[in-house]
């Protein structure tokens, strides 16, 4: 039997005669796992014409013989890139893509002096990110997962914010909640932001309580089988002034506008602009200070990015959150984030959450 | 009043001028809150001989200015890299240094492109890993802290280890203790590995139920106030044989050897052969597949490396987590850990859970 890892190597292997290159090195653990089913923490994977070979070290070489199927594993002996390279060398290969991106200044240096001067290392991106943004059914079917077991937990986080409760003790409910519902972990830290701490975007679970009349930003996202979720809630502790509520009124609207522009064909940054210009109208767009959305798989953040100009075409099996906010220092933020799957000539919403303002 | 952060700057301020460097930049989250106090997740920090820029996206520019004091903020406009680039032109920086191993190939040639002609960029490493690793007396405060919180967990993890009970309930369970006891989260994600599956010294827990006579490796650390705990301990469900026993006594011996070979101008590599010859002594240190710690502080792995060969000399506010063990594939593993800091004529062991094998 077929394992899909062998299936996407030899797609993989079919696109490297194109790009002129004889072997690809892959450094990223989502990919690695995505090319060979490996799920070790370290090492790297290189992928040529007619095999694939991780390299990883003593910690994970019997995993990896465990976790995968017609790899060659070799455990490093010294540095991670001296081993590679040292791998190139002795396999004669050529020209070896690898991401610049991924790879820092020090560790090509490294490659270069180990694989000898027969070896050349060319920069070639987005070769695994490619075939990584398309998802198949399967992986379709296991996001669906991730994403209704968010749904699951953000239901639960809802029936357990009032006032007096920490950021704190709401969040570690909610990754609790999370394992026990069979997730392998957190996609990301999860954020529970309250009062002027919502105008952060990015900001963690603190040891602050929530009180009336604050808004509380919920962020959360499980990994179930591998794959992520990410969905976004915002709440108010008790009742809404009218400014509120037409704030949040406005992100819906921004998100909805983005989620209709969700389209095979469509530019992503023509779904970023559907959200940034219903802001605009109502004069908020200033406060919406990060870009709509990114893509999810194996990863919280991959390709593509759903960001203001980025010329990037969506492609049935990519799967984007759709997310706009607005922030207002010294007063707070409103965040609703879902998760999209676009199909060829529809559109799947994965979260299903109800995105009206909710009170409690 | 002057915060650490600003005296942490003017220490870096004065090293600038003998590594004959205008500004060094600075791009790992750790290292800009150990220098400014910014937590945020994303952006750079220029560290001029004359001051300080941190280059930010608008997520995390409020929390800057919040959370630092001396420093200028600046909100990229489009890539960081440029907008970093674009700084270093402006500002006339003539000297910029990086760390090569924390700078991708493509963010270097970014750098370069936007900087124009007159900035040079020059490789030089550690500047503030040096300084991160002679912890002052605040942050030896703070370790200990994270430290008895994480033996504090382990007390709790230990009572609830029982037949039948899933590797990823435990997990849950010590995570969701170490947030109700004040952890901002764990420091990394728990280990939980039962069975054959503790020989792997990486592995995540997962839905695999604990057995009668099986070995459990439980490794967790806890982030408190910004500083990392990690300890490590193995368990045997029930009685153990004459083997493991046996196996235990040797990590345990090889464990003290390490500790006791710790202290101010010895070498990292010899603290890493002294736990390795205990073991070969039992000809066990062919199980030995990993080096024997590693730094420990605002990040979980830093600087010192404990490993073999290493001539890095320990100097007196190291904290080093000193852990070794022995992996069986087919049978199981077996691995101690705890956080020892060095001072001046002595070395401390943070974490005080009893290290003998544990039977439940």
């Amino acid at each position: 039997m077929k394992t899909p890892f062998a299936l996407r190597r030899r797609i993989l292997q079919s696109q490297l005669g194109a790009a002129n290159l004889t072997a690809l090195l892959i450094t990223r653990p989502a990919s690695w796992y995505y090319l060979t089913g490996f799920s070790g923490e370290a090492g790297a994977l290189v992928v040529s014409r007619s095999g694939a070979v991780i390299v990883t070290d003593g910690r994970f070489t019997a995993q990896a013989r465990q976790e995968t199927s017609g790899v060659r594993i070799i455990q490093q002996t010294g540095a991670l890139a001296v081993s590679v390279g040292q791998l190139v060398r002795s396999t004669g290969l050529a020209r070896v893509g690898f991401d610049a991106s991924q790879i820092t200044v020090s560790t090509l240096a490294a490659l270069r002096r180990a694989s000898g001067k027969r070896a050349r290392w060319i920069a070639a991106a987005g070769h695994v990110e490619g075939l990584r943004g398309r998802k198949d059914a399967a992986e379709l079917a296991r996001m669906r997962k991730a994403a209704a077991l968010a749904d699951r937990v953000m239901g639960h986080a809802l029936k357990i914010l009032k006032p007096g409760v920490r950021e704190l003790e709401i969040a570690a409910e909610i990754e609790f909640q999370m394992r026990q519902l069979g997730a392998s972990g957190p996609a990301f830290e999860t954020i529970v932001a309250s009062g002027e701490r919502s105008a952060y975007p990015h900001a963690r679970a603190t040891a602050k309580r929530l009180r009336k009349n604050e808004l509380v930003v919920l962020d959360l996202g499980v990994i179930l089988a591998h794959y992520c979720s990410d969905i976004t809630r915002t709440v108010l502790v008790e009742r809404a002034s009218q400014k509120i509520r037409k704030w949040h009124q406005a992100v819906q609207a921004a998100q909805w506008a983005a989620i209709e522009a969700v389209k095979a064909g469509a530019t992503c940054g023509a779904v970023d602009a559907a959200a940034r210009g219903v802001l605009a109208a109502q004069d908020l767009d200033q406060h919406f200070v990060h870009s709509t959305g990114h893509g999810l798989g194996l990863e919280v953040h991959e390709d593509p990015r759903v960001a203001k100009g980025q010329k990037q075409i969506l492609e049935p099996g990519n799967v984007v959150t759709i997310e706009p906010g607005v922030y207002v220092p010294g007063v707070g933020g409103i965040r609703i984030e879902d998760d999209v799957a676009v199909h060829e000539g529809s559109t799947e919403v994965l979260t299903r959450t109800p995105r009206d303002l909710i009170e409690i």
